[in-house]
C-alpha cells in the first residue's frame, strides 16, 4: 500500500481472474442480495492470460466515489457497484468497532477513487464482471484492511464474482437463508491439485448481440418449468458428483459431467419463453467436433462449456492439447497467422492423421474461430507489490497507459 | 375397390395426410409396439397440399408382399412394414372367425402389392412417415374389410402415424397398459371446428443431415433427464390446457402453448447427450422474427413450431396470412419469383408499414427459406373412388405415372 503524506492518499493494486463454470449458475432466489436457485462450481483461470487489474486509491482530499473501467470513467451510482462499497465500509467500521487495534480509522470515511483493467478484449466475449467485481472487491478489502468472508460481498456485485475470489476449482453454496449469509464461495481444491488440466477458449465471433445474463436468468425464472427441475433436482446431485471426479481427476467423467451441465443450461434457455439461444451454428459445430473427436479414441479426452454467448471453453489435459489445437486449425482454418491464432501459453505443433481427419467427417468452417487463447486453472486475486503497477497516479487520476483497453 | 377376374386382383387407392403436433411426441417406453412416455396433439394438414396416396393389390397370384414407395421397390421385410401387415391380417382374420358374413374370406391369405406416393419432395424435410403409415394401414383396412381402431395398428408403423388416421384436431393418448391397446388417436375437433386457423411451412434448407427421430428420441430417453420431467409433470397438463383452448378456439393461448412446447421438446434435444440440434440459425431467425412480429401487435398473432428438423410452421389466423407472409418475404428475400415462393393456398399480397419493418429491426437473410407451402386443417384419410388414380396396373405392378416422384 502506498501511503503518501501528500493529501493523505493510500493506494492499493490488485488483480483477480475469470472462472468459467462447469456446473452452471443461471437463475436468483433473490435479485436484490444475488442469491441462487443452485450451487454452482468454476475452474478458476489462470491470470497469466485473463485477468482485471484494480487500483483503489482513498483520500480525505478526494470529492467523490469515482470509478475507471477500461481507461472510461463510469457510473459510480450503479447500484451493484454501490452495495460492494457499502457493504465493505459496513465491515471496515465493524472491525475498528471490535478494537482492532492495526485498523485504520481515518481512511474507511474517505471517499475512494476506482481504477480497472482488463488484459483481454471485452469484444472477446468474456464474461468480464465476475473478475471485474472480484477485483474490486479484493482490492477494497486491502486498502480497508479487512478480512475474512468476501465472497458474499463479491456476490452481491455479480453472483459468478464470488467464485473469482479463490483459485483452482471452486464451489459456489447456494445457501438457506433468507439473508444470504451462508450463499459463499469456497475453494474446492488449489490450482496445483490437478497439473495437467488445461483450458482453450475458442473464440466464436457473434452475429447478433445476445440477451444479457441479467435479464436473461430473469426471464428463465419467470417461464422455464425446466430451470425449475434443474435447480431442485438436477444440481444438487451433479455438485456431489463434480467434485468427487475432480478430487479424483477423473478427466472422462469431469468432461462429460461438464458437456452434460453445459448443454442443460443452454436447454434451459431454450425452455425460456420467449426462447433464449446462446449458441450459434458455429457453437453447434465445436459441439459436434468434440463429439466425434472422443468417439475417434472411445473416451472423453476433450470437453466444452459455453456460458451465456457462442465462445466455447474447452477442457482437456496438457497431453491432448497440440493434437486438438491443430483439429481446430484444421477444421477452422483462420486468415490470421499461426501465431495469432493460438495466444496464452505456448502449444506444441502436432500433424493429424489422415484416419483422424475422415472420422473427424466435418467440412472446414473458414473464419468460424477468431483465436484459441491456451491457458490453465490458476490462483486466486493477488496484491501487486510494485507501486509501477498502480493504475492511478498520485494525483489519484487515472496514468495514461490505464487509459486505453 | 376394383375386383378383376383376372387373377382375383381385388385393389383399393387411398389418401392420408400429414400432420403437425402442437404437444410433441418425443420418446417411447416401449420400443417394440411404440408407446410413448407422453401423450400428444396435433393438426391434420389438408390433403390439397401435402398427402400421401396408396394403392393395395391383393391377388392370389402374387408371389410375395411387395412395396414400391416413390417410385422405388423397397424391402418389405422392413419390421414396421411387417408389423402392420400382420396386426390388419389377423384383425381381418379374427373378422372372420368371429363370422361377419360380409367378409372375404380368401383376401386375407393373398400377397399384397402396395404403391404408395407423397405429392410433396421428400427434400422439404416434412415427415412423412406418419402420412405414409396411416396411408397403408386405411387402406389395408378397406381392403380387407376391417373396421374400428385403427390407430394402434398405425401407431406401430410409425408413432404419429396413429395421428394421421383422423383430420382436424387430434391427440394421441399415451395409455396405461404395457400392451398398448389404450394407447390410441382420438379426434378432439374436427377440421371445421376452427376454420380461421392457417398453416405456413416455411421450408428451410438444412445444412447438415439431422439424427432421425427414431434414434434421437431413443438417446433422448436414455440420457436427458429434462425429457422424463417434462413427460411426467409437463406434458400431462399441457394436454389438458391445449384442448381447452382449441376449444375456445383461443388463438392467443393457442399460439403461445404450440411455441412453448416446441421450443420445450428442443430443449429436452439439447439435454441429450451428445446433444441434438434440429434448429439452425434461420430457425433461430423466425423464431426472433415471429416474437418481435407478436411483440409489436402487443399479442400473439403468429406461432411457430419446429420438428425435428429446421422446418417452421406457423399457426395463425386467415386474417394475418397477408402480412405475415410479406414479412417472411421481405427478412427471407427469395430468387424464386412471387408465385413460386409462396405454394398451396393462395394468399393475398399485402404492404408492410415502415413502422413494422422497422420494429421486426432484422437483417434480412438472403435464401433462408426456399418456399413456403400455405394450408390449413383438413380431413382425416379418404378412399379415392375413380379408378384411374389407382397407382397399380391391372397387372399388379406400378403404372408408369407412380414411378417418378
Amino acid at each position: 500500500m502506498l501511503e503518501s503524506s501528500h493529501q493523505n492518499l493510500a493506494m492499493v493494486t490488485c488483480t483477480a481472474p475469470v472462472n468459467i463454470a462447469v456446473v452452471k449458475y443461471w437463475g436468483k432466489r433473490n435479485e436484490d442480495l444475488i442469491l441462487p436457485i443452485n450451487s454452482s462450481l468454476s475452474v478458476t483461470l489462470h491470470q497469466e492470460q485473463l485477468k482485471t487489474t484494480t487500483t483503489i486509491a482513498c483520500s480525505r482530499s478526494f470529492q467523490q466515489d469515482r470509478i475507471w473501467l477500461n481507461g472510461k470513467e463510469e457510473d459510480i451510482s450503479c447500484p451493484r457497484l454501490q452495495s460492494c462499497l457499502q457493504e465493505i465500509r459496513r465491515l471496515a467500521r465493524k472491525r475498528r468497532n471490535t478494537g482492532d487495534p492495526t485498523s485504520d480509522i481515518s481512511v474507511v470515511s474517505h471517499k475512494v477513487h476506482i481504477c480497472s483493467v482488463n488484459n483481454f478484449p471485452t469484444a472477446a466475449g468474456l464474461a468480464s464482471s465476475a473478475a471485474g467485481y472480484a477485483c474490486l472487491v479484493y482490492t477494497l478489502s486491502q486498502l480497508f484492511g479487512v478480512e475474512g468472508e468476501l465472497s458474499t460481498v463479491a456476490r452481491q456485485g455479480s453472483g459468478s464474482a464470488c467464485r473469482s475470489l479463490y483459485g483452482g476449482f471452486v464451489q459456489w453454496k447456494m445457501g438457506e437463508r433468507s439473508d444470504g449469509k451462508d450463499s459463499i464461495a469456497e475453494q474446492v481444491e488449489s490450482e496445483s491439485y490437478w497439473p495437467e488440466l488445461r483450458v482453450l477458449i475458442l473464440v466464436v465471433s457473434a452475429e447478433q448481440k445476445s440477451v444479457g445474463s441479467t435479464s436473461g436468468m430473469h426471464t428463465s425464472v419467470e417461464t422455464s418449468q425446466l430451470l425449475k427441475y434443474r435447480a431442485d433436482v438436477v444440481v444438487p446431485c451433479r455438485m456431489v458428483e463434480m467434485i468427487r471426479v475432480i478430487r479424483q481427476r477423473d478427466f472422462p467423467a469431469f468432461g462429460e459431467l461438464t458437456m452434460k451441465d453445459s448443454n442443460q443450461f443452454h436447454a434451459t434457455c431454450l425452455d425460456t419463453y420467449p426462447p433464449i439461444f446462446y449458441l450459434n451454428n458455429v457453437s453447434h459445430r465445436i459441439i459436434s467436433l468434440v463429439h466425434r473427436y472422443n468417439q475417434f479414441y472411445g473416451e472423453t479426452r476433450v470437453a466444452y462449456t459455453f456460458d451465456a454467448g457462442p465462445n466455447a471453453v474447452i477442457y482437456t489435459l496438457q497431453e491432448h492439447v497440440p493434437e486438438f489445437v491443430q483439429v481446430v486449425r484444421h477444421f477452422f482454418p483462420s486468415e490470421a497467422n499461426g501465431s495469432e491464432f493460438v495466444r496464452g501459453r505456448p502449444v506444441c505443433s502436432a500433424d493429424l492423421s489422415e484416419e483422424l481427419k475422415r472420422a473427424l467427417n466435418m467440412e472446414p468452417t473458414p473464419k468460424g474461430i477468431h483465436y484459441i487463447i491456451s491457458t490453465k486453472a490458476g490462483p486466486g486475486p493477488c496484491v501487486v507489490e510494485d507501486p509501477n503497477h498502480h493504475l492511478l497516479g498520485v494525483d489519484g487520476l487515472p496514468k495514461k497507459n490505464a487509459v486505453s483497453d
